[in-house]
């Protein structure tokens, strides 16, 4: 028997962490290195506020990264020069600021493309009103197409969600990283708004606790039954039969259908694998970057190693200690069970 | 060819974190919450105080907190009333309120089980004074085991640490485990020793973070290479072919060789299966616990789930969310390449 499901209305998405302020004349941020603690919104008219933004985490998740580059632009446009080559160079040289901000999310790469496309496209003579007003319009719409995307997303995967059962996952992939809803954790919210009775485990997600802060704080606004777990843990809970199935975001997926994810994705992958437990990624698809033949090809951020050494103003390990820091690994595609985007559910060797 | 190698003599042991006081009359333990920030020393005479230091982590490691009963109890006795009868009942009492403090370790009991033993075979006849003489003396022979079973372990193991290779450990196995040198960091301590040119990878293990705070500082102090990762990073560079072994201690060893340890320590040993890179545990023969077939038999401690809420004084997650907080998990034998004890390396299928 098929059940036929709702489709979430947009008055009922709740949380958009990236927003153009009513007037249109400023970016909006929710400020995710201050949650779960405080709720608190920051305003940016200017590139270089807006790419320390990205930098230090004021927002992250790859689709919200994207957004942000895209209406960024749109809002510091409209202090640009008034003459046509002035403001088409300064938007060059913004996007090419907010395109050395993160290497590894390929969004914000999609999200810069559509920009110089507006450009590109325009015919020397466009006035500089008009081509603001275009840089508007597939700002909003890049940010429309991923919350619609991510809404699709829930659609097609929450019926692999095993009913009743207790779902892992890893990082931030909800509202928070996105337009709005959420990849991995959209999947969630469209199941639990299903009725199947699931329930959350959510990896902390160290270094920076997207997990226990931000995750957490989500599922506990969508009263999503929800437990807080060390990354270290997950293998043994498994082990013990308490994991039905796991579902992460993605930053980048290869042609071939690796994927990079959150430092700490592939270990969850090789324990799902090792416990013939189902291992799901959701994605827009504009995630899949197939100029690259696989994960290998990907390139991993090595991030600021105080992200290890310190936590708030403590520091955890020894001074003068040495540490890693890559913010992302890859999974190749033989450990992925599917891959969930707004197109469908995808065997993730037959992507193409 | 076979290399010789020089002892470790006793006098280059170095840090002994569970001592008597000179005089004798009071139990010192270095405290490990303090640790990297601050080197603490705190004095015990009661055995309230003691059973709440272990409880609370002033010292923990399987070796040290069997060394932490024995030590205390002689310490403890000096203030038991002098009446045979009464003075007998004190130390009932207390060995009963240290074996309620942590579950899961086998030799506080083994330690407990020693100090029992003094009193049973004491004839009824036997004064105060010569009991309280015998106690000590069983503490502080209980002490000098431990230290000697982990030269041996170091000796036994040091040679299977792959020349020149990068091995990942976790939790603290050290000196601050134990009476002094370690378990499987008394392993990389004597392999480093041997000139072996090893670094080693050491994961932060969340929540209490032993490795990043007590594993970093004991290889800083002995000039051993090494990196701090979180316990999600292991499995992306094993998948690099960076991580050449991996060693860990025990809390405790069933008869098939299934092994407890530290939470996150199952996840690190299917992590070493799925990359084929060889998985060590190092543990003295009195962790293995003959009267349990299996690991399933094995006890876990859940600990307070502050410990996932909280660092410092600090929340993590939002106010009211749940959490786990199983501070140990149990290895299949069938993961284990080898046990390294004092008495040699086993197989772990094949302890008996």
């Amino acid at each position: 028997m098929t059940q036929t499901h709702p489709q979430i209305p947009l008055s009922e998405v709740g949380l958009r962490p990236v927003v153009l302020r009513e007037d249109g004349r400023a970016l909006r941020l929710l400020d995710q290195r201050a949650l779960p603690s405080q709720e608190l919104w920051l305003e940016f008219t200017e590139v270089e506020p807006i790419a320390r933004a990205i930098e230090t985490l004021v927002v992250r998740g790859a689709p919200a990264i994207g957004c942000t580059a895209a209406l960024g632009l749109a809002v510091c446009s409209l202090g640009f020069p008034e003459e046509p080559g002035a403001f088409r160079q300064a938007c060059a040289v913004a996007l090419e600021r907010f395109a050395n901000t993160r290497p590894t999310a390929v969004n914000l790469f999609v999200a810069i493309s559509q920009m110089r496309e507006v450009l590109a496209q325009a015919p020397t003579s466009t006035p500089v009103p008009r081509l603001r007003e275009q840089l508007k319009t597939t700002a909003v719409r890049h940010v429309e197409d991923d919350l619609a995307a991510c809404l699709a997303m829930g659609a097609n995967g929450a019926s692999l969600m095993p009913e009743g059962g207790t779902i892992l996952t890893h990082c931030n992939t909800g509202a928070l990283a996105t337009a709005g809803w959420g990849t991995a954790l959209g999947v969630i919210r469209t199941a639990h708004r299903w009725g199947r009775g699931i329930d959350v485990l959510v990896d902390e997600t160290r270094p920076v606790l997207q997990g226990a802060r931000l995750t957490a704080w989500e599922l506990q606004q969508a009263n999503i039954p929800a437990r807080v777990i060390t990354d270290s843990m997950a293998g043994a809970l498994m082990a013990q039969g308490k994991v039905a199935a796991a579902i992460v975001g993605a930053d980048r997926i290869a042609k071939n259908g690796d994927v990079a994810n959150k430092i700490g994705t592939y270990t969850v992958a090789v324990l799902c694998a090792h416990h013939n437990i189902p291992f799901y990624v959701a994605a827009p698809w504009t995630t899949i970057d197939l100029s690259l033949e696989s994960g290998r090809e990907i390139p991993i951020e090595e991030r600021d190693h105080n992200e290890v050494h310190m936590h708030g103003g403590t520091r955890l390990t020894p001074e003068g200690m040495a540490a890693c820091n890559p913010a992302f690994d890859v999974t190749p595609a033989n450990l992925i069970r599917a891959i969930i985007t707004e197109r469908g559910v995808h065997v993730p060797g037959e992507l193409v």
